[in-house]
């Protein structure tokens, strides 16, 4: 594991603890090598009571079954060239991977860095890209805001139901989301008690909602909606996990109904042991801990909207639970190995 | 006072404990008669140290320069036609006066109770109806959700700048805007580290945000645009206060940008001293407490929407906060008398 | 299991969802009886689609290899006597069987029901007490604060270390240790950002505090100190999970240091697998969803006293977690069969 | 005031834009300066629309009434002598001038750096020296531990009630007694859900309660009872605000009862506006954003034990509040000026 310090590291190291399949051999945290990794996380000392944090080296980590890179935007593309080859698979829980070179340059400024290793990765949310990732030799593992939007629209863009013009997406994330990182934001004492928004109009995640609503009716749209474009707004509310995505389209098909998405959504999703469908609005904290997402779906007659809702926890399904899943199926295993779906309730 | 047991009131009594011109004379709480209002909330003891809830009485209020109530919907229209004539004024922070008796059945699904009385009562948002307020015998004060969705949308409705259909409010709600009722839903243990969504499609307060729309469409243009509608969508998040609402319009006219409708609105709200207009993102905590709101906006020129945000506290400028303030403007007081606009950060 | 629809029942859902030689074929709730338990608890909907509540009946449960009661007070002495000789094995949550009939008429104010039953129950706290619960029929799971004091405590009573007489612990719970029973106390408005005492001096889990220290000190001392006399002192701290026990003692021997004392608890806790002794302080997250127990211990030269710590997940090592620990031990399973040592941390 | 951008600065401009005789007039914030007060707090920036934070300079506060101090530790001594000829008071909310010489080096573990000016400091809680404050040049406020636990134990040690030796103090903060300044334990998701102790055995802050327990014992009682020697333990405790403090003595007197300490409190703090004597336990959101201490008291006949118990707002009576007052004495307003003593509930 490459950037085991952050939370995103911390929850694969949890949820591997209980793998039955994969083992921690390795973890690299630059900035906090040779630290026992119970002193980074008490909760993890005592599964992990030998294991001490590297300096990143290729050499450490050739030979690997698996390598995840939970790093900060940029770190992977720098480094994927020199352990690509000389590992099974990598899972990348980083944005480096995920969206096409221009769409990349458009929403980052700058150029990609590794552009001919992009083919190399597929989309990881295993529910709408299962094939191309079985198919593939690495995983790019989308977060938490993009595997919320895209699953709870991706049914309704799949068959053209809604107009691609027009999505919107109102997030609220927990504070976990923020990272480890300092900064007074992230503090206890501003964020307890304060709901906020934030990267109003240009959050660099909706160029990989986008992206993966366009994939979604690619697959499996005959003819031409127009391309999914969406207005993004994530918020921050005082809970440390959670998403909850609240999503508004405009149908471009007559007779919808809430009934009659509801049984579209459960079609879509049928045989997804990670996502459920309910007839009531989600709970983050149904999900809590767990990989599952739960959504919901609406039409509203009288205002002429269909709303969809999503709810998943940031680090499980949307990052290190997710990033399993995807490992799960580059190995072989069972999809849900290591994995649960009952969130931490109370 | 008469209902002084919930939350509302409970905020009402901390601020008339600082005004400089109203005093607490009685207070009544049907089901807490007889218990001093210290045991109720222990906050409150050290300033009302005698004061003791009474069962309502209309005899007992009789004479009183102003009333506030502050009780479960439908029964203010219940008790109004016993106080109305009897007392300076009421403030009713319910929701039994605040819409007309047609648009009230369509919302509440029963005929208004006391109809011939709804002329009386001015729709107490004061920075949009300060003349109908200062003329009026009685307001309905509106809620929190009303409030804050007409505070972020107004400017952009009066003046005929976005369609009045599609619009769209995600609003976020501390817990305590389910007031202080026992339910599983409202415990400690459920709510905290929860974001969920509710009343979806269907909340009452989607007729009254519609209303105030209206009412200020009509008072500021001349022609007509559609009117307002809105698919409103509530949801819960782990803080005891805050509102935060996050509404999507369409532009009904060329050229906006996000620096002219900030322009826009500062020129709105001038010399409104509880509404600020932000050039960031408001954060609910910076209100909490106080009597404030904060407004911001922006015009997406990638997908051609305008996003308007606001922030208040939902017992402050929401509840307690405004009905003060509504106090002061038909008792001819200082608008801001007992009144703050600094948040309790952190 | 009886009495599924409370916070340790539906823990126990949770851990037994992912143990690997328990399954949950009956749950009982009898004011829930007819709702399948995906209504009460979201979160075990996907775990438990065809399970639903069914209303105590003693027959329903006959030919169970194990029962666990998870029953409010004085609930399971009465239908104990219907069901011990037809099932495996009681796991009971409650307080019923923990203490000897004398103790319990002291400290609940009333006869035990069922005085006769008492002697196939073993007090069930692992680490103190496995070759007891081996050898029993049944266990008597304890709580969380007798759980988290014990732990603290007991390797300085068990070698007569400190004086029995003079015991204080001072106990914080999250809230989630009030059960989701409806109280405005239990409130999310009334209990966020607020700490306060409860239960002075006369808290029932005294009782059961100075009953377990007093079995350690008869196991493993020679001769007479004073028996354990503790004043407990509860509090409730806005955390959903978790039990910190902070507890002071005086030497009854000399020349003990910080250093030998962690050296006697590594000793006296080796091979636990869910007690860790940390030479730092412990936090309550570390442990939150798992079976966990985190210890350390202080003496303070300048004052001549020593300080023991405890931290644990209530609902975990103090509740679900601890039954499960107590049920493998009755079925000769592995100790840790599906429980975790690792905390959701963040 | 200098050092404004701290928690304590926040709190204190918040509570003097409502002062009716003081007005902030300058502000500094070394790691902040140029920068707009709304920035650092966006609650700050409707009530101070143009402050703009400025670099310290002794001749920009020369001439003021009163100037507040509220700076890391050691930096009051440093610039005191700069300033304190030069002005009408100073405040200081550090820890700089509250101990004697000898005691501060013992327990700050370096020489004062002005002893010579630690006379003309008054140690400033006024509940138990009022007289002393009144009589002083400038005032030393104290921080929220001493504050809390004096407030709790001094009625008990003024006239001997209890033994000084083997007070015990286990005290629960808010995270805002951590501070503004970043670090990982700060942080909500890593704060939130969590409960842990620290300092174990030296915390500073315990110099400062036995030298404030030792003045009262001296100020009142005839002969010697042993001198105060408190071990304290804080905590931390997921609430943004508040301090509650448990304190353990031994009687030092025969014939104490719960109901004789609650009279004897009562009286001890006969016309104290801030601090109330309660018979049940106190919450410290009863207290919150308030200048008010809440305490109670408790003999346990069965262990001999006696139980103190206080709460209140670490920002307000335990920093920002407390100063205020101070001011307020030391200018010869009434002691309330710009205080309220109802804290924000819900």
């Amino acid at each position: 594991m490459v950037g085991a310090s952050g939370y995103a590291g911390a929850e694969l190291m949890r949820l591997l603890s209980g793998h039955p399949a994969l083992r921690v051999v390795h973890a690299t945290a630059d900035s906090n090598a040779g630290a026992p990794v119970g002193r980074l996380y008490p909760s993890l000392g005592a599964a992990y009571p030998d294991l001490v944090l590297a300096a990143f080296d290729p050499e450490a980590v050739a030979g690997a079954d698996v390598v995840f890179l939970a790093l900060p935007h940029g770190e992977s593309q720098r480094i994927a060239p020199g352990i690509l080859g000389r590992v099974g698979h990598v899972v990348d829980l980083g944005a480096d991977f995920r969206l096409p070179a221009d769409t990349y340059a458009r929403w980052y400024g700058a150029e990609h860095g590794a552009p001919e290793l992009l083919d190399s990765f597929a989309f990881g949310i295993p529910e709408l890209f299962a094939a191309e990732i079985e198919a593939a030799e690495h995983v790019a593992s989308p977060g938490c805001y993009p595997t919320a939007a895209a699953l709870a629209l991706a049914p309704l863009v799949a068959d053209g139901m809604v107009e691609g013009s027009g999505l919107t997406v109102d997030a609220m994330s927990g504070i976990s989301g923020r990272g480890r990182g300092l900064s007074a934001a992230s503090l206890f004492s501003e964020a307890a008690d304060d709901v906020t928004a934030y990267g109003l109009l240009d959050h660099r995640h909706t160029g990989e909602i986008e992206f993966a609503l366009a994939q979604v009716a690619r697959k499996r749209t005959a003819t031409g909606v127009s391309p999914p474009e969406v207005l993004f707004t994530p918020h921050l509310v005082p809970a440390v996990r959670g998403i909850f995505a609240t999503c508004h389209a405009r149908p471009a098909v007559d007779g919808l109904s809430t009934a009659s998405l509801l049984d579209h959504y459960r079609r879509f999703y049928e045989g997804c042991r990670f996502v459920e469908v309910l007839d009531e609005a989600p709970h983050t904290k149904a999900t809590s801990g767990s990989n599952v997402a739960h959504v919901t779906v609406r039409v509203d007659e009288r205002t002429g909207r269909v709303l969809a809702l999503a709810a998943l926890d940031n680090l499980g399904k949307g990052a290190a639970g997710q990033a399993v899943q995807n490992a799960n199926l580059l190995l072989g295993l069972p999809e849900d190995a290591g994995l649960g779906s009952v969130g931490l309730w109370p």
